[in-house]
């Protein structure tokens, strides 16, 4: 199962590897993980999505818990209790004859053409999961020359956090 | 002096840790990294924003296409040459005296109010470096309750890549 889990951490050497080896050192496959400033001064947040299951993830959670410079371990189980996003940006194929079809799509999915040559055009989309996977199937057929993604980033909703 | 490194790496076990542990290992101040799926099966992108010296830095990109399951590295110079974005998340305090000022600000820099409590708002954002800082400049005033960002992903602008 897809997990999404969201750990605060403290801005110390090697706490990013210490965070993805306890994913990995499990065998979890990490499908994304990110790591950036946080909302206090000298604090990371890392936000993973990996692939798990719940009795395995529940040991992990406990033990990241207890690693030096770990503040705060949110495990986002309730689909219907949090809102992820992420980010993708694209470079595809694009001529006169294919870039209305390509611009099309994107207004339908509110994605930004963000840079544009006579061979191709840079995408940018943001989104819940199912949203970038619809986006993609559609752009496939075109030919996606590079791609890049962050991963999920995540929030409770409501006053949770 | 701020540099973002994107790396193609195959899914191999351990492939994160090594890639992080070459910047942290030469001292380098990973500032945000994120990895995810590629454009090609069984591959992943790292994009990574550091800061360093420019000839350390180098060396270090000398070294991070030595190593094994890596496949591509570019290191994104030229301001003018390349488009970077990066996707960041924000609860903020908001009550029914507040929520409209917050919400002005949204407006003027494209941000989505993706929830909304009796005492708070969620809120996504998409744009680069500086977009994002004058954005967390405004809304730091109002209480930013918990923040998560991805970190920048980027793309050559043009036939590139």
């Amino acid at each position: 199962m897809r997990h999404t889990i969201s750990v605060l951490v403290e801005n110390q050497f090697g706490v990013l590897a210490r965070v993805a080896g306890m994913f990995s050192g499990r065998g979890f496959n990490i499908e994304s993980l990110n790591v950036g400033p946080a909302e206090k001064k000298d604090f990371s947040r890392i936000t993973a999505t990996i692939n798990a299951d719940n009795d395995d993830l529940d040991q992990c959670v406990k033990q990241l818990r207890k690693l030096v410079s770990v503040i705060e371990v949110n495990h986002f189980c309730n689909k219907d209790a949090y809102v992820a996003r992420e980010l993708l940006m694209i470079k595809v194929l694009a001529n006169e004859k294919t870039r209305q079809s390509i611009m099309q799509i994107c207004d339908i999915f509110r994605a930004k053409v963000i840079d544009v040559s006579t061979k191709s055009l840079n995408i940018e989309i943001t989104g819940n999961e199912n949203k970038i996977k619809a986006f993609l199937e559609m752009i496939k057929p075109f030919d996606i020359l590079q791609l890049a993604r962050t991963g999920n980033v995540a929030l409770n909703r409501g006053d949770a956090y």
